[in-house]
C-alpha cells in the first residue's frame, strides 16, 4: 500500500485532473462532463439543484429530507448528543433507542440545527479589493472585518444564515446561504446496541453490520417544515459496479497543506492530543465501571472520544508513511518548481518557507496556547459556557466588524441556543473532565508557570475542580441567560465560580489568541493565498478544494476492495451480524432483534461499501444512484479511508453506508413503525 | 539548545574520544589518565576496587554499603515496591514511612536483592569461537548456549551469581561475578510526601527538594553482613565546581544505535508504547479516586508508570528532534565511510542496511510479538506467574544450554523467589489492569484476530478479566510453589484460571518468540557485532559501551546550568521547600516536618545537580569526592537529562542529588535515628 498512496499522492498534486473517482466538488464545479465521459451517466443542473436543496447541513453531520412533512433521516451517531440531552441517569435513550408514535411524542434536540443551502455567491474580488496593499497582519484583520461585514449585511437582507466560506485554503471565498431550523425534533432511533453494533473495536472496519440510522424532524412556528421534493428512498438499494453520488458536507482535509505543516501535525500535534485522548479515555473508562448510571452519562461522550482516538492514530500512521511524506515533498516541489517557471506568478515570493518559518514560530507558544485558549486546560462544558458569556460581553461592546470571529452578531445567536438547551450537565462528569484538564496543564505547562501557580496556590487539580462544581449554578439553563443577558458591569462582580475563573484566565488567554492570529495565522493565510493563485494558475478548477464542513458532491462505485490478498466483498447480510455476536457489549444484538430473528430474512443487505471519497462530516450523508434516489446511508468509511485526509487512495479507501433493506427491515418489521415507511413512501 | 545536541552527538560518535565528562566506563576502562590531566586528580586501583565493593546493585536501582554491619544507602523511591509489598489497603508505608528502631524491627523485602560486582573476565575470544563459521541464526543459538554455559560452569565453581554481559553491543563480553544477598530488609524510609516532595509534576524537575533516601541492611544467615571497607558519608557535602564520581548501574542507553533502529524507537515503539501507558494512567488515577484504599494500593504502580511516561515523552521528543536525526545520520555515513577506506575492515559487509531490513520486517509481526509475547495484552503480575510456571515446567524439561534464557538453572532461584514472596496481589487492581490488555488487544490486533477470537467468544474484556481473578487461587504464594514445584503434567491438566490461560496462548507467543530471536534478533545481534568491531578498530576502547545495567564509573563536577537564559544554581535549600508547600498532594510536606521547623536550620542544603553522565538505574548512586566518600545521592536527572539516551549533551545534561546535610538533619532533628548515624559515623 505504501507505494501506492505515494503514486496516487503524486497523481493528485501534480496532473491537471484529480483521479478517476477522486475530489470533493463543490456543487458549482460538478464535473458533470468527466461523469458523462467516464460513466455515460448525464448529471444536469436540475438534478443538482434538487439534490442541494433535500441535502441537510446538522451541527456536525449530514442529512436529506426524506418525506414532504420536514421528516430527516440521518446516522444514529449523529444524534446521540440529543439522546444524551434527553436521558436522565436513571434511563438512556441510547441504550433503549426512542420511537415517536405520533407527532406529539416527538421531542425536541435542543442544541441541534438543520441548515439547507440556498445559494452560493463567489466573493472572491471583494476580499481581495478589502486587503489590497495591506500588510499581512493588516490584511488579516481587514479579511475577518470584510467577511463580518458581508454576513452581516446579507443577514440583514435575506433573513437567511450567511457564512463566508474559504476554499481552496484561501484561493476562494464564498458566501453561502443557508435556510436554518433551529425546532428539530427526534423521530426515531434505534437501539445503540444495533446502531453501532461492534462500538468502537468495529468502527472503521468493514465487513460490518450497523443499523446506523435515525429520523429528526424540522419544525417552523410549531409545525413541521413543507418540502416540496424531498429525497425518495430506494429501498432495493445499488447493485455491486452501479454508479453512486455522495451529497454531504465533508469536514475536514488536509490534502493542500504544505510538507512543514503536515511535519507539525505528524511531530506535535497528533502525538501531544492523542496521550491527552488516551488518558482521558482511561478515566471515563475506569469511570464508567463504577456503576450503571456512571456507564450512562458517560456513554456517549466516550464514544466520540474513542472515535476522534482511532482517526488521529491512523492520521498519525498516515503522516508516518515516509513514502507519503516523501510524495508530498516531490509534488511540492514540483508546484513550485512549475511555479517559478510561470511568467504570471513572478510576485509569488516563496510562501512555502513562510509558512515554515510561521508554523515554526507558533511551536514557542503551542502548549500556552492549547492549554489557555486552545482550551485543554479547562475541559468542561461549564468552563466553555462561561467563558462564551464572558467574552460576548466583552465582545457586544465592540462594533461587530472588529469583534471575535465567533461572538459576531450572525453567531450570537446560535451561541445563545446552545446556552438555553436544557440538556443534563453531570457534576461528576464535569469534575472529572475539569480535573484531569488542571493535572495535565501542570504537567505540560509545569508547576512553575504562571497560571498554574495562580489556580493552584492552595489547591490540588481535583480540589479545584470540587470547588468549582460545586459552588456554579451554571448548571441551570435559567442562570446561564441570566448571565448572557447581564451587564459587563454584573459580570465583573460575579461571584459565579466559572465566571470568576473565565476572567481571571482570559487575559492571558486572550494575549495568546492575538499573538497567534496576527503572527501566525495571518502569515499563513497570506502564503495559503498565494500558494491557491499558483495552483489555480497552473491547474484551473480541475482540482478541488479541501473539506471546510461545506456543501459537497462526489462519485464513485459500489465495489469492495483487496485486503492482504482477500477480496472484500461489498454487501454485507443480516444473518452474518447473529453470527458475529457475542452476547456481550459492544457485540450484544438488541433483544427487540433477537425476539424477532425467526421472522426476518437472513439475507436481507445490512451495510455496503462504495470507493466514495468522504470525511467525517459526511456522516448522515445520502447515497444516491444516478436518479437521485438514496439507494444508502453513508456512516463511515473503511480503516484506510481515514488517511484520505492528505491523499485519496482509490485502491483501498472506501466509505461505508447502510443499506436500505435493512431500513425497511427494521421500520416494517422490528420496530414496527409502518407509518413512518408510509410517510416516505407518500409521493 | 538543537544545534548544540547537533554538534555534540557528532563529537562523541566520530571523535576517538568522548566529550570531557561524558561517559559510562567499565570499571576495567576507567580514563584515569583524563582525569589526572583534567583534574589533577589520580584514582588509582586501591580507590577504584574499594568504590566498586562497596556499590550494590539492587533489583533495578544502585546502592551503597555505609556500615561495616551491612547498611545500605540508597533512594526511597527504589525501594518503594518493599513499602508496598509491606503495607495493606488500610495502611500504606508509602504513606507512613517507616523507622526500625532496632535490629528486631527490620522488616524484610520479599523480591529485592543485593549484589556486588567481585570479579570480571572478558571472554569474548570464547562466544567468538562458539559462534564462528555460523550463519546469523545458527551463531544467535549458539551464543546464548556459550552464555549459558559460561555461567553455569562458574556459578557450580564459586557459588557466586554469574552474568554474561554484552557490552558496546556485542563487541565484547563479559562474564560477570556477584556476591548476592537475597535476604534484604528495610531499615528506614520517610514519608513519601518528603521523600517525592513535588511527586510527577516536579519528577525530572530542578531546582528541587526530595528527600530520595532509604536505608536497607544485608543479612545473611540470619545475621547482618559484615562489610570491610563500607563507604563514607562527608555530611558537609562538596563544594560548587567540585570533581565528583558516580559509581553505579545505569540501566540502558540507546547511543549506538543506527538511524533505522532510532527510527522505529519514533515512529512506532514510543508512540504505541505511551499511548497504552496513558490510558492505563487514565484508569489508576480515576480507580485512585474511589477511595483512600484504592489510592493506596494504586499509588507506587501508578508513580512508576507516571515516571516512564515523563521519560518517554522526552525520549519521543529527542527522536523528533530534526537536528539530533540528522547528526545521528551523519555520523553513521562518517563511520562507514571511515570503515570502507580501513583495510583490516575488508570483511564488514553492510551491518547497517542488514539492520534496516530486519527491524522492517520486524514491524510486520511487531504488534502481535507486543500484545502476546511482550505481555501487553496479560498485563497482570498474577498471568506473568503463571506463564513463569508454565515456561519453567516446559523448559526445566530440556537441557540447560538449550532453554529461553529466563529459565537457565542460573535464573531459576531468582524466579522462584519472585513466587514466593508475600506480597499483597489486589485483585481489583488485576482485574483493571487485565481488562485493559484485553480490551487494548482487541483494539489494536482486532476483533477477529485468532487469539482475540478465542478468549472473547462470549465474554467482554471486563467479563473475562473477572472470572479469571474471582476464581484463582495464584495470590497464595504456597499454591503458587505448589505449582512451581507440580509436574508438566499436573500443569497440562490444571484447572488454575491463570496457568490455563498463560498454556492456552502459549504456542501463539512462543512462536512469535522463536520467530523474532532468529529472523530478527540473530540478523542484528550479527550487524552489530561487525559495526561493534569497526568502530573498535577506528576507535579503539577510548569509546565506551552503552549502558547495560552494568557497574560503571563516571565524574563530572558540581555544576547548575543556563536555562532559557536564567542560571539554575546547583543547591536548593531547606526553606524553600517549605516556600513551595501548597498543603495539597503532591506538594504537601508531611506533619513530622512541619513541626520541627521552627527548630531546624532553614539553609540546609537539600538537593544538588552535577554533570555527571547517568541514567536511570543510577538512582541510589553514591555521589563520590575524590577521596573515595559519598558527598550526595544520585536520584533524578534534569529533563535535559532524559535524551541522555541517544547522546550526552554537556551544556544542558544534569544529574540530581540528595544533598548528605538534609540527610543528617532528617535522621538527627526530624526522626530521631541517632543510632543509624551513629552506625555510619562509627569508623
Amino acid at each position: 500500500m505504501r507505494n501506492r498512496i505515494a503514486v496516487v499522492l503524486l497523481t493528485a498534486l501534480l496532473s491537471a485532473a484529480a483521479h478517476a473517482d477522486e475530489g470533493m466538488w463543490t456543487f458549482d464545479n460538478v464535473p458533470t462532463q468527466r461523469i458523462a465521459e467516464q460513466y455515460g451517466v448525464k448529471i444536469d443542473q436540475p438534478w443538482l439543484d434538487r439534490v442541494r436543496l433535500a441535502t441537510v447541513r446538522l451541527a456536525d453531520c449530514t442529512a436529506s429530507f426524506v418525506s414532504e412533512e420536514g421528516l430527516i433521516l440521518t446516522n444514529h451517531h449523529c444524534i446521540t448528543r440529543c439522546l444524551a440531552e434527553n436521558s436522565t441517569k436513571e434511563q438512556s435513550l441510547l441504550d433503549d433507542g426512542f420511537i415517536a408514535r405520533n407527532r406529539d411524542n416527538e421531542i425536541s434536540c435542543p442544541t441541534q440545527v438543520a441548515d439547507v443551502l440556498v445559494a452560493m455567491t463567489d466573493i472572491t474580488a471583494k476580499i481581495s479589493a478589502a486587503t489590497e496593499g495591506l500588510d499581512e497582519k493588516a490584511a488579516n484583520e481587514a479579511r475577518k472585518q470584510a467577511r463580518t461585514r458581508l454576513e452581516q449585511t446579507c443577514e440583514s437582507e435575506t433573513g437567511l444564515k450567511c457564512q463566508t466560506v474559504s476554499l481552496y485554503n484561501g484561493g476562494q471565498y464564498f458566501l453561502y446561504q443557508y435556510r436554518r431550523y433551529t425546532d428539530v425534533r427526534l423521530v426515531f432511533a434505534p437501539e445503540a446496541g444495533i446502531a453501532a453494533f461492534g462500538g468502537d473495536p468495529d468502527n472503521f472496519q468493514f465487513p460490518r453490520w450497523c443499523l446506523d440510522m435515525a429520523f429528526l424532524r424540522a419544525y417552523e412556528n410549531g409545525a413541521p417544515v413543507a418540502i416540496s421534493e424531498p429525497l425518495r428512498i430506494n429501498f432495493a438499494g445499488p447493485a455491486a459496479g452501479e454508479l453512486v453520488f455522495v451529497s454531504g458536507h465533508p469536514g475536514s482535509t488536509d490534502r493542500l497543506l504544505t510538507v512543514s505543516q503536515l511535519q507539525v501535525l505528524r511531530d506535535t500535534v497528533m502525538p501531544q492530543s492523542l496521550l491527552r485522548a488516551s488518558e482521558l479515555r482511561g478515566r471515563y473508562i475506569q469511570f464508567s465501571k463504577q456503576g450503571d448510571a456512571e456507564r450512562r452519562i458517560v456513554a456517549d461522550t466516550l464514544s466520540g472520544l474513542e472515535n476522534g482516538i482511532k482517526v488521529r492514530r491512523k492520521l498519525l500512521d498516515a503522516l508516518l508513511n515516509e513514502d507519503l511524506m516523501q510524495a508530498k515533498r516531490e509534488a511540492e516541489a514540483a508546484l513550485r518548481t512549475a511555479a517559478a517557471k510561470d511568467p504570471t506568478l513572478a510576485n509569488l515570493g516563496d510562501p512555502w518557507a513562510e509558512i515554515t518559518s510561521a508554523v515554526k514560530a507558533a511551536s514557542d507558544t503551542e502548549l500556552d496556547y492549547t492549554f489557555l485558549e486552545g482550551g485543554a486546560g479547562f475541559n468542561s462544558q461549564l468552563f466553555r459556557m462561561a467563558r462564551a458569556i464572558w467574552r460576548a460581553a466583552e465582545e457586544r461592546s465592540k462594533p461587530n466588524e472588529q469583534r471575535l470571529r465567533e461572538y459576531t452578531d450572525a453567531s450570537l445567536p446560535r451561541l445563545r441556543q446552545q446556552l438555553a438547551a436544557s440538556a443534563p450537565i453531570y457534576p461528576e462528569l464535569e469534575t472529572l473532565t475539569l480535573s484531569f484538564g488542571f493535572e495535565r496543564m501542570r504537567e505540560w505547562l509545569g508547576p512553575d508557570h504562571p497560571v498554574v501557580r495562580q489556580l493552584l496556590t492552595s489547591d490540588s487539580p481535583d480540589g479545584l475542580a470540587q470547588k468549582l462544581v460545586q459552588n456554579t449554578r451554571l448548571t441551570d439553563p435559567t442562570e446561564r441567560l441570566k448571565w448572557w443577558d447581564a451587564s459587563i458591569e454584573a459580570l465583573r462582580a460575579s461571584d459565579e465560580p466559572f465566571i470568576q475563573l473565565a476572567r481571571e484566565v482570559d487575559q492571558t488567554a486572550r494575549r495568546l489568541r492575538k499573538q497567534r492570529e496576527d503572527e501566525i495565522d495571518a502569515v499563513i493565510t497570506d502564503a495559503e493565498e498565494r500558494i491557491a493563485r499558483a495552483r489555480f494558475a497552473l491547474f484551473g478548477t480541475e482540482v478541488y478544494p479541501d473539506a471546510t464542513f461545506t456543501l459537497r458532491l462526489n462519485f464513485g462505485t459500489v465495489q469492495g476492495w483487496l485486503e492482504r490478498g482477500q477480496q472484500i466483498k461489498p454487501f454485507t447480510r443480516l444473518e452474518t451480524a447473529f453470527a458475529r455476536a457475542t452476547g456481550e457489549a459492544p457485540f450484544a444484538i438488541p433483544s427487540s432483534w433477537q425476539e424477532k430473528r425467526e421472522r426476518l430474512n437472513p439475507d436481507t443487505p445490512f451495510n455496503l461499501s462504495t470507493n466514495n471519497d468522504i470525511v467525517g462530516g459526511n456522516s448522515g450523508s445520502p447515497l444516491l444512484n444516478a436518479q437521485g434516489e438514496i439507494v444508502g446511508l453513508i456512516f463511515d468509511g473503511n480503516i484506510h479511508s481515514i488517511s484520505g485526509s492528505y491523499g485519496f487512495d482509490p485502491v483501498m479507501n472506501r466509505s461505508v453506508a447502510v443499506h436500505p433493506a435493512i431500513m425497511q427491515t427494521a421500520l416494517e418489521q422490528v420496530y414496527q413503525a409502518q407509518s413512518l415507511l408510509n410517510e416516505i413512501n407518500a409521493r
